[in-house]
């Protein structure tokens, strides 16, 4: 059970972009579990990776295509992540981008391959191939919701954003999709996302603009800290819209301002999502020296088992959080007399101790509710950040002990 | 449950130390929860503790008084933690120090205290005080049985190690007490341990013996990833028996020896106890460039949830392995080709991928044991490094969402 609303949009169609999904029975029969997006000549993508050094065939394959030559299509496939699997994991990576490209006609480079699920399967290579034509035959303008549950895992519920900015007098859209709902962490843990726009822009402005949203987007969240074999996240500009350049910053700005707005929709449904959610917990970290030190303890306490079980019993343990704050890597000199934590709108922690004003009625009435903001101001300067996260229950244990079986 | 037998054992008495336990009802009335060591004149102490930003008031204390004088009385309390209690928290760890000097006619400096438990709550002083008589009255070089039992929170069993060698032909004994059994991570997470040695050791080589043994001990074992704001740990010397010095490096090699012995036997029994621990598992690093990056693999295996629920469902999950040492902090350029994984006896993954002559029986077979040596040999060095962990049960969740309830 995803935490709060998990609606899928009406998808913005994002001309020169067209989605199939079929059914390859990968892992389970009749679901829907291989997706082909189809990008129209012209188009320019972006790609960020994992930096997991276990990367999967999938990924080096997608990242050596890319540079070697504009994606004309995506192929995707659930229930098998081809990760751990050798060179032979690496052959049916390209066999599956030779078919594909044999079938359409394009080169092969210009396909790349993603997969997700478990790890250390050989891909199931008939079966795959075999469904290609199927996914081919369904490609639409209007394949989003399809293809959201078609890249899903151990996701409850698909996961859309959408949206749209004017630039230039002409309504620019931005779409995407992602799945992901456990080994989440900072670095593009087990995740997807597949974000196209119509808008025109050259590649290396594309890649920037991915960047910028991925680390305040996917880059922030986090389920259990573990990284994934196979995260990719993909940018496409189709080019059928208004330009986006450097040459207008205001219009710039409004795109990425967009971008970002999908970006960050997409990622915290991941977090709503999370393997045995039951609270979509933000924790803001306010005060800090410094970006990479207030990201730092804001990961630390949403990291914290001890933390994540206190969130799982609607606990106000603030000590949890005031020892995991404590032990923030490269938190140097920090005086705890200066730390504060708000719970919600309620004062929880002052001059490093529970504030006098605190009751635990107040926590427990912030801390049965679904959604949590854990406020953590270190008293030490200026800057913000915030990380998303959930608790971590019971269900989390169920859902990775029994994964495999 | 304890994974394996956690039985105590036979301690050696230490000549010039008395041990004496009260119940003072601090958090349950009736069980022993008060600890007093005596120590004989001429004695020297050394300590570690939490390197926790948010250190506990009678860890500041324990430090400020150690560092002015040798310790005449040792102090410990459990069900409250004295943490995270400001002022008032100082204050009352100082008064607890005051009130056994005034009881014994020391110095107030010559008093430590120590405090495990709940953080947050204040320490209940009347009570406490109340039975500081008793705790003297109980004083006995046959103590440490029931101080073991006397410094438990969550610990299911009572942990407790002794040893002795031969230096310049007399005994020298070494025994000791822990507790912990959650927030157990590198840096002296939340564990208490008190070791004592007949020996006369001048303080200087006592502090480096206990750093030392501690690193190889203390510092090598995880439960969870979370770090105490309590940790302390104590090593003493009554200068009853022989002395140890830099002298003669054949006896100082053969005291280290059986003070690592006693220290990992009290760190490996802190594992066993694990909160919600079904499985003992060695994480064995080696091929390592250096120690550490052969510990930080070793710790980021054993802290990844997906790996600790794996194991709990008996699961030679090795893509979970694998991807946890892709994603070691500093591991870089790992040729993934070159990871050989042994799970047991059994050759799990060879060139970065699984053994050709694995079969999911032999995994299986190591799998369901209740210890389990998991052996991750990088390929690109000769260093080797070992740490202890547990699973990640069904139980861990239920005892840290219950804790403060």
């Amino acid at each position: 059970m995803a935490v709060g609303q998990l609606v899928l949009p009406e998808f913005n169609a994002i001309a020169g972009l067209r989605i199939g999904t079929a059914s390859a029975g990968i892992k389970k029969t009749g679901r829907k579990d291989l997706v082909v997006f189809e990008l129209a000549e012209g188009s320019n993508s972006a790609g960020v990776f994992t930096l997991n050094a276990f990367c999967a065939a999938p990924v080096q394959v997608a990242r050596e295509h890319l540079k070697a030559t504009s994606p004309r299509y995506l192929v995707i496939n659930t229930g098998n992540a081809n990760a751990g699997t050798g060179t032979k994991g690496l052959a049916d990576a390209k066999k599956t981008c030779t078919a594909l490209a044999e079938l359409t006609q394009v080169k092969e480079q210009a396909v790349l391959p993603f997969s997700t699920g478990v790890i250390g399967e050989p891909l199931p290579m008939e079966k795959l191939l075999a469904a290609l034509p199927n996914a081919l035959d369904s490609l639409t303008e209007n394949g989003w919701a399809e293809a959201a549950t078609g890249i899903m895992t151990t996701d409850t519920l698909p996961k859309g954003a959408t949206a749209s900015c004017i630039i230039k007098g002409q309504k620019v859209a931005i779409s995407g999709i992602a799945k992901g709902a456990g080994m989440i962490k900072p670095n593009m843990a087990t995740m997807l996302g597949f974000i196209a726009t119509d808008a025109a822009i050259e590649q290396p402005l594309l890649k920037q603009l991915l960047k910028e949203a991925t680390d305040l987007s996917f880059n922030r969240i986090t389920i259990d800290g573990d990284t994934s074999t196979n995260d990719s996240c993909m940018l496409i500009a189709t080019a059928k819209s208004a330009t986006v350049s450097e040459a207008d910053l205001q219009d710039l700005a409004t795109f990425r301002q967009c971008l970002i707005t999908v970006m960050q929709a997409l990622a915290l449904s991941i977090v709503r999502d999370g393997e045995g959610a039951t609270k979509f917990v933000t924790i803001q970290v306010e005060q800090a020296l410094n970006t990479t030190e207030a990201l730092e303890a804001a990961f630390t306490v949403a990291h914290s088992p001890l933390v994540k079980t206190a969130l799982y019993a609607s606990d106000a343990n603030w000590g949890r959080i005031l020892a995991a704050v404590g032990r923030t890597p490269g938190l140097e000199n920090l005086d705890v007399e200066g730390v504060t934590v708000y719970l919600g709108e309620v004062l929880l922690v002052e001059q490093g101790g529970r504030a006098a004003s605190y009751t635990e009625e107040a926590g427990a009435a912030v801390m049965k509710q679904e959604e949590i903001t854990l406020r953590i101001l270190l008293g030490r300067g200026q800057v913000q950040e915030t990380v998303w996260t959930c608790d971590f229950s019971h269900d989390y244990v169920s859902i990775n002990a029994d994964y495999r079986s």
